[in-house]
């Protein structure tokens, strides 16, 4: 059989065609998990005019600084902190050096899984039970540590690795950002050691992008050999007010965008927004009781007060329903139902 | 006049040979400011062992860290560190508003000009002058104290702006570095907020890849705006055993190559070669008397001890020797007689 010349223009327009469709879908679409609903196209159109080369908004690559919570906002913090759950397992691993933990609180009841009683000590609990488990070795060493438990720890509820019980719709916002110039932060209250481990393979964000709380480590040469030990000493508690002094200290210029879940916020966002030039705040608002939790504003639980919802609305800023807003919430499927109704 | 074919053949052929030639020279000289001596060729075998794919000793593009100390490595440090000249500056520029300093040491003897006497006071005087010259301000208020000092403080022996004063070989090695996927950082016992405003035009580190000492700094609301504060409390010094402190705070992973030239860059050169695979140390000897000065190991001057020297040679790390192996020393020309014979 015989090709004409118009069954040939077809065939090459057709081939075109195919081979043209993966790119327009993933340029007109860089948040498939993300609604059409106003934070989508806030979060676009801030993008767009920022990097279009001309426009009165537009800012160079070098100063698309972009600054994320971790945890309520990138990844679930519900029921309790991934982070805590290391510390509870660590205090298990730990328990036979220790016998004194049979009758030390937090430990004695932590040992017994009794988290209500170890929890009563309040914030000097928890801050011992910190030290206790991440401290004492080397850097390397607790690198190991973290490594080793993150590859197989469950998430209590859905089963799911803790580094799947990330939000795909977040993972989009990382790789949007990246991909038009910015360099993403994690500025978390979290321990900058705890999240270094895992956070390039999970979110594209390597070490040194990384702003996290931290205790002081000491230089030292053991069996001829350079090491940083961890000191059961606070060096510097990157929430709240001091989010702003960790964006300072590790990157040196404002965020042009920032990303929160919580009143340990707020600041990261002030500061972000007291730039010239545009900028883009967003709160994520945890309202789905279905396929996650449901805390914070008007649940009048967790810590996204009432009075930060107010300063969202009056300046602005994006929040974000989970419920309404997203899709998916995680990328596996099926997506889980946390709480069933 | 009529073109003939081999005339127009020749032509392109020229021209081809025109487009071409300075990328080859490009390609085939990355340093042109270095001797063809060991350090050189030291500095490209290691760039090209660790870049090239499938080699036992490459490393891929996110673990390339470079770290660099500033003062005698990047920057001329003589006579005095030119953060000390600004501090000097300061005291004169503030001094309208402490009357208390023309009694108050080391501020009376700095304002009548005689720095012999200040520095009697030893490292309690320094700090001070350091606190009441670098603090009390918002850091936005401090990064343009500092931009316009620099945008015409001048060298006292040669009259180049200090950002004329940084070493042209190191230039190149930075954007050597840089052009094979290295993140280079700046790691230096000077003030973070001092380097950060002029880093980036000078050397191309960008503010987020600056390590340095730093004050404590606290967020405030004032007059509506969110601004940090700068406290007259040190929160840091990055020196000597707070090398590695600071590269693990603000990098999280080990530089592959670190570059110094005195005591102070000891433990950041030892904990880089401590890591695994490939990796490269040097140290810059100031041993050029006539171009620039003549200090450290054997001049028995300065910081870069015959400890160090001897640490070094045994440890096969890369010397660099001023006089032998840099053709020139700073960008500008002619190349300065800072000390005529």
């Amino acid at each position: 059989m015989k090709t004409t010349r118009k069954q040939k223009k077809i065939a090459a327009a057709l081939l075109a065609a195919l081979a043209f469709t993966p790119t327009i879908a993933c340029a007109a679409d860089p948040l498939p998990s993300w609604n059409d609903t106003a934070p989508k196209k806030a979060i676009v159109s801030f993008v767009e005019k920022v990097t279009k080369e001309g426009s009165p908004d537009f800012i160079p690559p070098n100063e698309r600084i972009a600054t994320f919570d971790n945890d309520g906002t990138l990844w679930c913090e519900k029921p309790l902190p991934v982070q805590l759950y290391f510390a509870l397992d660590r205090v298990k691993a730990l328990a036979p050096q220790h016998p004194e933990w049979k009758t030390n609180e937090p430990f004695a009841s932590i040992l017994k899984g009794d988290l209500k009683t170890a929890a009563a000590g309040g914030e000097h609990a928890i801050l011992e039970l910190m030290m206790a488990t991440h401290t004492g070795n080397t850097t390397a060493e607790f690198e190991q540590i973290v490594n080793d438990w993150i590859a197989t720890a469950k998430h209590p509820k859905t089963g799911q690795l803790y580094t799947e019980m990330v939000y795909q719709p977040m993972i989009e916002v990382l790789a949007y950002l990246r991909a038009n110039g910015f360099k993403n932060f994690i500025v978390s209250g979290g321990g900058i050691e705890f999240m270094r481990p895992w956070a390039e393979q999970t979110y594209g964000v390597p070490p040194e992008q990384v702003v996290g709380s931290s205790v002081k480590t000491k230089f030292e040469i053991r069996d001829g050999k350079p090491v940083l030990v961890r000191l059961p000493e606070l060096n510097f508690i990157d929430d709240k007010a001091g989010k702003p002094v960790g964006i300072n200290q590790h990157i040196g210029r404002l965020p042009i965008a920032a990303f929160g879940n919580s009143d340990g916020d707020r600041e990261m966002l002030e500061y972000t927004e007291g730039g010239n030039g545009a900028r883009f705040m967003l709160l994520v608002h945890h309202d789905d009781a279905t396929r996650e939790y449901k805390y914070g504003a008007e649940a009048k639980l967790g810590t996204f007060s009432d009075v930060l919802m107010a300063e969202a609305r009056d300046k602005n800023w994006t929040v974000v329903s989970m419920k309404d807003d997203w899709k998916k919430v995680f990328a596996f499927e099926p997506q889980p139902i946390i709480n069933p109704k």
